[in-house]
Parts: C-alpha cells; sequence; structure tokens
C-alpha cells in the first residue's frame, strides 16, 4: 500500500489542488470540507431529541415572565455551561405578564353544548358570571368591515364568531392569512359594540384543541375578551347558526399581571481567527402555557443548540463565534428579539449571520436569506453539500424569524431554517404540543444543516452585509 | 322493440325461471332482489349522516341517567315517529348515575408538571386537596400480581400507574387486551393498600387526550379513585420514572349520584307476514360525557334507524318485523341489553336476528355471525350481494355487541357489524368524539349492507336459533 501510494504521491497531489479550484470555487477548500462533515452528521443520531426531551421534562410549560419562565432560563445556562460553551449568560428582558384562569363556553341556546374554548394571550376576562350573548358570524375581518359598512350595529353587544378555517399549506388561507384575525379581531370588534370575540382556531388539526395565541388592543380602544375555539366546536357553531339564533356563554378569568422580566440565554463557541464577529444561532425559549412547547419551540432550541456543540466538536473551529441565543418573550411580544437588537446594536455590524430555528420538529428544506446577493455562490456550494439531508432549499428573501428580524435594519444576514410544517400548525399553541410529537431524526438533520450553514458564514472570507434596510418579506 | 320482446318471451322468462334456481339457492328469489337493490343503495347517499348530526347537534352528551340522556330519549323517539316507525316507544331501565367533576393531577417531583387526566366512570373521587403519593409504575394487572407476590407492601401507600400503550390492531397488545386495567385496575390495587390508580389511556392516537370508561369495584372491597392519564401524559410519566421518584398529585370531584332511570327506545317497520316475528336493529343511544358521543355510538344509532328506513322505503316489506333498539346504558353497566332480554323473554323465540352497530364511523367490513349452521349458505349469498360495498367478510362466532348479548342463552342469532375501526379507538370514550369525525359514505355503506343482511334474516322462510346457550367468544 505505501509503495503504491508514494508512486501515485505526485501526480495525486496535482489532483487534489486541481479539484478544489473548480468544484468549490465559492467556498475556501477547509472550510467546505468542514461543512461537509458537519452534513455528514445529519445522517445518524445527534444529542438535539436530548435537549428538547431535557426542556420539556425538566421545564415544561414556559410562558414569558412565568416561574416555568424563570427555570427554562436557568435550565438554558445550565445546559449551555455543560456543554462547554463559554461566555454563557442571561440578558435581563423586560416583559409583559398574563395569567390564564378558568375557561369555559357553553351554547345555551338551541342546545346546551358546551365548547372547547381557549383565552387568547393578553385577552382581558369576563365578569366571573361569564358573558351570555347571541352570537354572530364573521367569515373574516375583511366580512366584519363590509358587514359594519352596511349595519353599524350588526355586532353590537353580540359576539363575534371569526370562522375562517385554516387550511393546509397549498389548500387556502392558511395560518399567515388567518393570523390577523387572533391578533386583532378583537380590536377591530370592540369600537363597534361587540362584547366578545371567539376565533375559530388558527390551526390545521381536526381533533378538539383550542389554539392559543396572542392578542393585541388599541390604545384607549375597548378591550374585550377574545378566546379561540376548537375546529370541531366551530363546526358546530357553523351549523347552528345555519339554522337559526344561537347563543353562547363565554366565561374568561385570564388576566394581566404586573410586568416582570424575563431574558435572552446567549452561550458561545469561540471562533479562531476572529472571536469578536458573531454567526447567532436563534430560537426562542418562551412557550404557550397550554403544552409543554416541545415543537414551537424545544425543537428549534435543541437544533440552534446542538448545531453550536457539532460545531464545537469539528476539529478546527470556524474563523467566526457561533452565538446561540435562546430567545424570550416570542410567543407574547417579542420582546426578546428586540431587546438583543438593541442591546447588540453597536456589535450588529460584526454579524455574519442570525439563524432562527422556529418551525417545528419537520424534516429540513434548506433556509431563507436576504444578505447581500454577493453572497449567492457561496450559499449554493453549501446548499449542494446539504443535498443528502434534503436541505438544499434556497429562497432569497424573508426576515429569518420573529426574534432574529430586528437586526434586519442593521443590515445582518438573515436566515431562517426552513422545515416541513405540514403537521406543525395542527399541534402549535395547543395542550398538545408535547415531547411525543418529536421525530429525533428530523432534529438531527435540522441540527447538521444548520451546523454546516452556520460554519460556512463563521469561516468564509468577508461578512457579505446589506444595505441597512428592513425586510418586508414573509419567510 | 316491443316485437322483438314479444318474440323473445317465452325463452327469456324460462332463462329468468332457471338462474335464480341454479345462483340463489339459499335466498328465495324475491328475497334476493330485495336484498341485492338494499345494497345497492349503499353506493350514493343515505340520510345516516342527518342522523348522527342531529343527535350530535341537538342532544350531544348523553350519559347514562343524565339530562343528556333523558334528552336524548325524547330525541330517539321523535326521529323515529317522524319517520313513520310504528310502536315507538321508550321501555324504562333502571340505571346506576355517576357525575364527573374537577379532575386535575399534576406531577410535584421532580418537576412540576400538569398532567391531563380524566376520572373513569364509576370512580370515587378524592378530598378536595387531592391525594399527592409517590407513583409506582405496573406494566398490566398480571404484572401487578407478581409484585405484590414479591412485596405485599410494593403499592402500599402509592399510586399505582398502569401503563401497558394499547395498539392499533395487530400491532400489540390491543383494545381488548388492556381494557381490564381499567375496569378492574382500581379493583386489584386497592386491597393491597393503593391510594388511586392511573391507567393509560385505553385508546390509540398520541394526540392529549384521556379516555374514560368504566371502572368497577368489588363488592365490600376498598374503593380508591381511578383516572386515565393521555398517552403524551403517561409517556412522560414513564421517562420521569426511568430517572426515579415521582410524586403525583390527583384530585378527582366525581361522585356517584342515586339511582336512576334510562330507557331504551324502540320503533318498528311491521313485517308483512309474520309481524309478530322480529328483527332487531340495535346500537346504543347512551355516550359518555366529554365528546358528543358521535363515532361512539352516534354512528351506530344512525346505522340501525338509516337501515330500517331503507327497508322501510322497499318495494315490499320484509315478512318479519324489523325493530329499531336504541339501547341504555351500555357505557356504564349495560342495563339496557339485560333490560331488554328481560322484558322481551317470552318473545325471544320469534327473534330471527338481533343486530348491533357499536364498531364507530369506518366503512363496513361485513358481520359476525352465531346462529345454527344451516343459516350458512343463507348467508353466503347474502355476503355475495355485499361485496360491492366491501362488506361481504363474514365471521362466525361471537356475541353480536353488549347491548343484544344478553339474548345469546336464548338461541337469537346474533349479528355485529364489522367495520373498518382502525382510527375508532383515537377518538372514542374522549372529548374528540364529535361530529367531524364521521365519515358519511362509511355511514352509507354500514346502513345499506345492515339493511340488506337484516332484511334477508326478516325474510328467510324460517328462524336459525342456536341451541339455548351463551356465546362466549369475541366479537
Amino acid at each position: 500500500m505505501t509503495k503504491h501510494v508514494r508512486r501515485l504521491a505526485l501526480p495525486l497531489s496535482a489532483l487534489l489542488l486541481s479539484i478544489p479550484i473548480r468544484a468549490d470555487g465559492p467556498l475556501p477548500v477547509d472550510t467546505r470540507a468542514a461543512v461537509g462533515a458537519l452534513a455528514a452528521r445529519g445522517a445518524s443520531p445527534t444529542r438535539a431529541v436530548e435537549w428538547v426531551r431535557r426542556l420539556t421534562d425538566e421545564v415544561g410549560a414556559r410562558p414569558s415572565g412565568s416561574p416555568g419562565d424563570r427555570a427554562a432560563i436557568a435550565w438554558g445556562q445550565a445546559l449551555l455551561r455543560e456543554l462547554g460553551f463559554v461566555r454563557v449568560r442571561a440578558e435581563e428582558v423586560p416583559v409583559s405578564v398574563w395569567e390564564r384562569g378558568v375557561e369555559t363556553a357553553e351554547v345555551v341556546a338551541p342546545f346546551r353544548q358546551p365548547l372547547v374554548v381557549t383565552a387568547l394571550g393578553g385577552s382581558v376576562g369576563t365578569p366571573a358570571e361569564g358573558i351570555a350573548a347571541s352570537v354572530v358570524r364573521m367569515e373574516s375581518l375583511e366580512a366584519l368591515e363590509e358587514a359594519v359598512k352596511a349595519d353599524p350595529d350588526v355586532v353590537r353587544g353580540r359576539i363575534v364568531f371569526f370562522a375562517r378555517r385554516t387550511m393546509k399549506a397549498g389548500q387556502g388561507p392558511g395560518y399567515g392569512a388567518n393570523v390577523p384575525m387572533r391578533t386583532t379581531g378583537a380590536a377591530k370588534a370592540g369600537p363597534h359594540g361587540a362584547v366578545a370575540v371567539l376565533v375559530r382556531s388558527v390551526g390545521t388539526s381536526r381533533s378538539r384543541f383550542a389554539h392559543t395565541g396572542s392578542t393585541r388592543y388599541e390604545a384607549g380602544g375597548p378591550r374585550i375578551p377574545a378566546a379561540a375555539v376548537s375546529n370541531a366546536d366551530a363546526d358546530l357553531l357553523e351549523r347552528l347558526l345555519a339554522r337559526g339564533p344561537v347563543t353562547v356563554r363565554l366565561v374568561l378569568g385570564c388576566r394581566p399581571l404586573p410586568d416582570g422580566t424575563s431574558a435572552n440565554v446567549l452561550g458561545e463557541v469561540r471562533g479562531r481567527e476572529r472571536p469578536d464577529e458573531v454567526v447567532v444561532l436563534g430560537a426562542h425559549l418562551d412557550s404557550w402555557d397550554l403544552g409543554t412547547g416541545a415543537v414551537d419551540d424545544g425543537a428549534g432550541c435543541a437544533i440552534a443548540i446542538e448545531a453550536a456543540r457539532l460545531i464545537a466538536e469539528a476539529p478546527r473551529r470556524p474563523r467566526r463565534t457561533i452565538r446561540v441565543v435562546l430567545f424570550a418573550n416570542e410567543e407574547s411580544g417579542g420582546a426578546g428579539g428586540r431587546a438583543y437588537a438593541e442591546r447588540h446594536a453597536a456589535e450588529l455590524p460584526k454579524h455574519a449571520a442570525a439563524f432562527e430555528a422556529d418551525s417545528g420538529t419537520g424534516t429540513p428544506l434548506g433556509f431563507s436569506w436576504n444578505a447581500a446577493g454577493t453572497l449567492e455562490p457561496a450559499l449554493a456550494a453549501v446548499a449542494e453539500l446539504l443535498r443528502p439531508l434534503g436541505a438544499e432549499g434556497l429562497r432569497k428573501g424573508g426576515y429569518g424569524g420573529v426574534d432574529v428580524a430586528p437586526m434586519a435594519p442593521a443590515g445582518v444576514p438573515l436566515f431562517g431554517l426552513r422545515q416541513d410544517s405540514s403537521t406543525y400548525f395542527d399541534v402549535h399553541h395547543t395542550a398538545d404540543d408535547t415531547f411525543d410529537k418529536i421525530e429525533p431524526a428530523s432534529l438531527d438533520r435540522s441540527a447538521a444543516a444548520m451546523a454546516a450553514m452556520a460554519y460556512a458564514l463563521a469561516d468564509l472570507p468577508r461578512i457579505h452585509a446589506r444595505p441597512a434596510e428592513p425586510a418586508t418579506e414573509g419567510r
């Protein structure tokens, strides 16, 4: 063997020198090798599933500002230290705090039927005895607007039921189209005299779970209670409304609490050459209170943490620092992302990229990216290496994710991990968002894909920042 | 055309007379024609879906002895009268009554985690402050028996968690294998000093619903609270127990109420020749309280009612009377089926068949049957006519169903409608058993299959009763 190799030594080295120049033009040869090795890690088990299991078992639900949130912040720092990350810290974030209470609803006429409902995050409660009123169905916000033009009193004294169904991708109005019903339905209906709002769950499952999510009031506007109703019960309401008048009693014990604090949790794998330059691997640590936040966004936290750990294990560190950021308050205000961008404003020009993983547990498909066009050849070269994972799909544009989007005005290159999310909206924001829904092999591929792409950006000769302006497209 | 037909008249009628004798030997030719026409009704929409929609929308949950149960009894009689059935009546059935109350549980150590639980029907409650105790895992009733042999104090003062998972058909221990954990777990654990029982939901869904179902205590034995825990939370308990000791607090407000009354609802399509001879089309009208009893057993009620209605619409009535029986109390004691067999004991020798539909909303596969072997050729002939519906599968044996089984000792031929039940145990006994789960086309096929088979049995020259002895095999 040795003799044979020696005889080939000269021609072989010539070959090795020539191939990278042709095949890896946009990526330095050593970067390319490291990226390929990281991508290959996605084919076998990583520790990603362990992180989401530990987070959901040891902490569980962690709504912003709650005891669970505080436990998660401690948990996150302990884990990042356990994994050998450096500069592990919690950066405080002021947050509004809200508490769920009793929540029941029932049709009281024409027939008595309990409804599965859940208060929308931020909603005011009802009086203890509840609000009983006739229900008026509106297909959408636009339908409400039309209806009050025709009859200004159409919703006065009534409960407005926003009925539009959320369809799986490609089958009709999806999550993005219907979220405004949830976030602004109460704000839009209140000024016309509505006494409460019921929103068909902005979720794609027909299981009888109500999907929560945040709602907002206009400053100075009326604040009426708002709840989501399960798809099964929304169907019932529609059938009953098709027969005639329907009266519903809604009881919500939810309430805002005094403002509190949460924190972004940070930890780093220091870069070998330019440790002051940073690639952020982000996900959000907070969750809704109904489930254990496994899919939303325990999965993302696990992907980001494991991606950083895989990079730390690489034979050679990338030039720049990998910074894991587990963001606070994504679900109920986005204060964590804003706080990070503010606190690190001076440092943002040295951010080579900010990634976010907040699309659940599905298999990785690739990345959205928003950076200078000069980055495209390098990204395409990385994407080729992600093809074995099925994660080669690049989509130009987008804002990366709610938590990294506040870095857009500074021109930071933003990356969103794209995943198969065909079942994501079945469980997210419900009591059913629990660890058993996690797909370990998809987390492995996602962590490897993020590690590979992040390594490349942390190792390229220069930062490809965009001109500083807001990114406006959706992911 | 006319001329042509006339020329063929004699040979054609000879042909018509000869074919039935060869092809339809076990079925009289006119019976065969009627059966075939009924089977063909399953290929297009029937009104079956309307009956289950109306029952679930207008009544909803109807646990035995509850106001919902009373509403269902009134609803059933009104519908059978509306459809022109005769001798419509409610036959009173004494039942035990039980009420669900608050039901919460949480892991309090090593971490605080709420658990989704639901009291088992018939369970006693806990003190208002609940029962907090360490949890001991038992895979099954058999494992408990072994464990207390080895250590008589192994469950003393503890909450016993019966952990065995219910698998889909053919994948492992199924519903039938695990029901005893639910019905007798508390009775078996109580005498060894257990303070409560948690049973992994005897259901096949991984959605976070707890599956209720009845539990029974031994006369004179200790009565400890018993609840089902959702599969997702059972998984959590298993993971936490694998780490070390686990303490759970269980709060159940359920309680038995004074005995009450329910009723079997009957209505008939009178036979043309022997109206005193009867074919029963049965299903159970009661449901658990958590959902609206759409799949269990609104679907069966709809199938039985629609099958009778299709027969009533046939050009010629069958010889015998078709009697729809909507049974009381199937879920929590089976008093309705027993009461029917007792009240109609003198009439049972004139029962040509008793059918039950209690397997949900799936497509029909055929029938189990338990009658004299002399019936087999006729059944096989009917089965051939059911082939276009996919309902040709005959399985000898079984007891028809919980409600018709009490007629077994009298030798009444018993028939169970066999259906695809691959998703049945996902939703049954949960809050998720709602109308949106109904598959209308499957109900159509099921109603037509039952109508066709029932017509045949109501029209055959004689009754093929079994020797009077209990049927013991499963369906």
